[in-house]
């Protein structure tokens, strides 16, 4: 059997894949006679759209690189009949890692440290009003999955209290509280930090618009890990100039990679990271483990057996 | 009752306090005939340094701003029969938290972000090997009380596995392990962040040596949140230049200010800040605190009740 192994899975977990009756190509190996005989896509390129655009091809399955998989030709893996899966839970830890240090890089006031290096100058006057802590900080957290499940442990365990957005308000793991996604409206005005892990679909789609940021008053923090179309990236930037939101901490945006004419750069208050919010090195075995687990259920059953994406709901 | 209030007390904590036979004095308003008066000093600076040079002075007891005392005149409070007492515990989550801060700054490659931003560029390659997580982190950590044991338990709570060094190698709450203080020469090769919040005592000081570093292969971080002075700078610096230490973040000093011609600042991979790890908006209620609890006792009993300090100890 043919997989393709396409250009966004990293060299270091494309060995000790397993071996029998499985030929792998990759982008310098594939040939146009292969594009009908593949059954198996592990990641995302132009071949692997070569391949779903090829009359009669034979492929069933394909495995993402990513939790994520607003990218995909959703329409087009539904009318073939493809299964898609993710790798949901793999990032859980890292991403929750992140959205900590973008709490406590502007409690603890980094900007003045940084400043003080690229000066030479110490500081030390006591800035007691700029300065806080994680305990009793209130958070929301759009998105009650994985990631916002690690996100609220780790922010409970420092002493926060969370509250998820989800769509129906079911009570989800590790959150102290759960709200629909229509009925946050009366508790947005307390929150500290808000956070959104939400996977992109139409419904998420400049969820975060003018009409959200202006029931804030004095939010500390506004966190993005999850894609950057959510976000309006304007009404975010009139909510800063405002004051609504006092700092925001960006890992994904509208268009990546971020133009350097983007005037979100020069705001002192956004920290600003390269969609790598997920990514470490203790993310590639979990990444390879969901492929190889995967593949050998497919191998024996003709199908996959976990991380399946609901092509329907996007996720 | 006369009680000088140094001019190391922020003006936010000087209202509200006990005003029943009790008169106030400041660096403006002391004269020289209350120094023959005063029976309680808050803080330390040069009028409670003449204070106590005063001969026939009434001075009993003296609550300090911080945890750490090591700059108290300690043998002349030993002879003059003065109580001191510390704010010990009221600094332990804002040390922690920037404990945190400092692990993840590396972990999630802030500098790489903080370059991106200088030069308004994305850089969207997968620094896989650059980016790690606080899970399965094993944490060495000098100093196993109030301040030790929350760093402890928040690195245990984010996945890390933490051992305690104290004198005699007692157990201490939060920690999963603890060894004394001349028994960690075979488990120092395995860490991968070392922590000092130690007092800063003669055995302390220039505690951590060349022949301390020299110990270590390729420690990831190395964190001082205790006392500048038990740290040979020189020698942490070729520890640094050697790849013995990966990376340090340092909130104190051997001197303070750091001076602007410090080679310290010239590393990347040292993350500086102005010693105010302890420093946040919650402090100031509860050092107040402190010092309002052991006035009411002081002015009933004769003596202040908690926090008093060993002076033999230094701690």
């Amino acid at each position: 059997m043919k997989i393709y192994i396409s250009d966004q899975i990293p060299k270091q977990i494309r060995t000790n894949l397993p071996k029998d009756n499985v030929t792998y190509l990759n982008s310098s190996s594939i040939t146009k006679a292969d594009l009908k005989e593949i059954q198996v896509a592990w990641g995302y390129d132009h071949h692997v759209q070569s391949l779903l655009d090829t009359p009669h091809h034979q492929l069933k399955w394909i495995q993402s690189f990513s939790a994520g998989i607003d990218y995909f030709p959703k329409q087009q893996l539904t009318d073939q009949k493809i299964t898609l899966t993710n790798t949901s839970g793999v990032h859980s830890e890292a991403i929750a890692n992140t959205v900590l240090l973008y709490a406590l890089y502007f409690m603890r006031d980094m900007n003045l440290a940084l400043n003080m290096r690229r000066q030479k100058q110490w500081d030390g006057s006591r800035h007691y009003e700029e300065l806080t802590l994680l305990s009793n900080k209130k958070w929301l957290i759009f998105g009650t999955g994985h990631i916002g499940q690690e996100i609220a442990r780790e922010a409970k365990a420092l002493g926060g209290y969370t509250t998820g957005v989800n769509h129906s308000g079911h009570a989800a793991t590790n959150f102290d509280d759960t709200v629909a996604d229509n009925a946050y409206s009366n508790i947005i005005q307390d929150a500290d930090i808000i956070v959104n892990i939400l996977p992109l679909t139409p419904e998420t789609t400049h969820m975060f618009d003018h009409q959200f940021f202006n029931q804030l008053e004095h939010l500390y923090l506004f966190i993005n890990v999850g894609r950057g179309p959510s976000v309006d990236t304007s009404a975010l930037m009139q909510a800063l100039d405002d004051g609504r939101v006092k700092h925001a901490a960006l890992d994904v945006f509208e268009e990546e990679p971020l133009a350097s004419d983007s005037p979100l750069w020069d705001y002192p208050q956004v920290l600003i990271t390269p969609h790598n919010s997920a990514v470490s090195s203790e993310m590639l075995p979990g990444v390879q483990d969901v492929f190889v687990h995967n593949l050998q259920t497919f191998l024996k059953d003709g199908h996959p057996d976990t991380n399946i994406v609901d092509l329907t709901r996007g996720y």
